[in-house]
């Protein structure tokens, strides 16, 4: 990412600092969240500041500048090629995977959204011998490269009041969609309505468990519920979408005191009706990302095939084509997950 | 109300129905919500009808209509002067306060917001037996209906997750937040820091239980709390303004992981902006009422003196003042609560 494009270019090999490791990236899936850090790295980068200011005492690194190349890639696996001064949990030639930030003596770095640190576009990652995971049970790179989408979602639930008791709408079926559909399944939680304009996307809400799709168009996914008799039981909304406008459909569907996830990255600013949210006494749990043992139970589930991923996996691109990857994924009846393999 | 203005005029008395009492009105606070709903009445029918819409089988009368009169009032305490059919619970001569609700075969009825049920500006009300509670301890009508307003502020500090482990910051100290910082302190929450523009209110706002207060034009709220050693401690930070920027502004100045409560009734979209409450991973619940156990506890708190009220209490007028004092309440620096004693 130069300024507010993509261009592919030779830059210098990142080296391992003490406690570091250097990675070969074997695989590393496109985020939206890097869709919406082209298109408003300002907002981004605001953010990061803010985080940083917020963090009372944890040292963040000083946010990434726009004025200099940032490698983006956050979704990664691969190989672990050489090991920074102490770095004693990894061995040269571990099949790694790793939270995607790496710590030294100025703070903490988010790895693919730093100008120090290049994510999993480009043919080499730093991360931080402790936060790296050694890939179980003979799990290929680009399966294991879905654990960082995954944790989302897992995250996600873990975030919200969901139970058995409870029934979930999902609004939005990207990855992050079906990331938290996985997750609301595999804790018995049911029945699942999804929601998405796209067939092939809502075809993949239902491979990952939803129990009901609709186009929001058609049907709204609160008539749904209602339909499937699921509307008896306390809801938890996810708006895994992120655009403007959203939020307030959310909150507008919401029965009285349920509880709204907000998952989808909205990086402008939106506009909501406080006082439809009043009425209903409606809670609103804003979340990100994931904690290390969440990433390592995505990691556990994947590799003992409890979490079957391969349906996400939609396309694959070595370096050069990355920026036509981008644009592609604009068309969300084209792809799901489409992961870049620098090495290949 | 007739319309969007406040009118002296004679109305027919009401009539209590089965299982409700008719009673005389010796004190009606004047509360924020009724200048909002002079203001912005149409949002109030609104969210009247998307509450019926979502209530999932509790029946809500119709919503009111703004072509017809409308007798505000929902702070109230009175004497019951006659018994409807079947209404065994009280007698004639009791002193008793309410939830502002009513019931009847058409449903629920908001007291005071309802084309048939007016509220305490009026001479009579008709409330429900079952709803209805005696004032003990020998408490006059002027401190119990300061009742209603006080079990706002205990009911959002019992939906915040505030413990004595936690700080609180209350943005705005008018008859809610000072509701809330009197619940709070009951609760052992501290510190609790109060902002508001108006010296008058800050100094309520100590008398109240608020440990340190700010004129938020010359301190940030949450730079107070770092420097009165706050910081330390979970925050929780409650919104009692309601004015378009305010929820924004708790955003902004919220911690990590930490919780706003949204007490203030924000009658007009607002914008927020998503991403930086989804960077620290805030929840946002809004509150709204009581519930029948916290309306209780109220009463009883200010019956035994545990919870005093008379500060709040600025100013008494008969009916034929009440659009002055609307006009009044606009002037933060001049009144807490005016009450209105219509049969004085």
């Amino acid at each position: 990412m130069r300024g507010t494009s993509l261009v592919v270019d030779e830059v210098a090999d990142p080296t391992p600092g003490p406690g570091q490791l250097l990675v070969r990236t074997l695989a590393c899936g496109i985020c939206g969240s890097d869709l919406h850090a082209l298109a408003h790295g300002d907002q981004l980068v605001e953010m990061q500041a803010e985080a940083a200011a917020a963090s009372d005492g944890i040292p963040m690194a000083p946010p990434m500048d726009l004025a200099l190349d940032v490698v983006m890639g956050h979704e990664f696996c691969g190989e672990v090629v050489s090991l920074g001064d102490g770095a004693s949990n990894h061995a040269v030639g571990d099949l790694v995977v790793s939270l995607p930030v790496t710590f030294d003596t100025a703070g903490v770095h988010a790895i693919g959204y730093s100008n120090e640190y290049p994510g999993g576009y480009g043919e080499h990652l730093v991360v931080s011998d402790m936060l790296a995971m050694r890939v179980p049970n003979g799990l290929d790179a680009e399966r294991a490269a879905l654990t960082e989408p995954m944790a989302v979602g897992l995250h996600a639930v873990n975030r919200s009041q969901a139970t058995p008791a409870h029934a979930a709408v999902v609004l939005g079926c990207g990855p992050v969609g079906l990331a938290i559909i996985a997750a609301l399944a595999a804790a018995g939680v049911g029945p699942i309505v999804a929601a998405d304009l796209s067939p092939t996307r809502r075809k993949l809400a239902v491979t990952l468990g939803a129990h009901e799709v609709v186009d929001p168009r058609e049907e709204p996914a609160i008539d749904s519920l209602r339909r499937i008799k699921g509307a008896g039981k306390p809801l938890v909304i996810f708006e895994a979408v992120g655009v403007p406008g959203m939020l307030d459909d959310a909150i507008r569907m919401a029965p009285r005191a349920s509880q709204v996830l907000v998952v989808g990255v909205c990086m402008v600013p939106d506009t909501i009706r406080p006082l439809r949210a009043i009425g209903k006494e409606l809670n609103l749990q804003f979340v990100l990302g994931y904690d290390p043992m969440e990433f390592g139970e995505t990691l556990r589930r994947i590799a003992e095939g409890e979490l079957v991923v391969d349906p996400l996996i939609t396309g694959r691109v070595g370096i050069a084509e990355v920026p036509a990857a981008f644009e592609a994924l604009a068309d969300p009846d084209a792809h799901a997950k489409i992961l870049v393999t620098p090495n290949a």
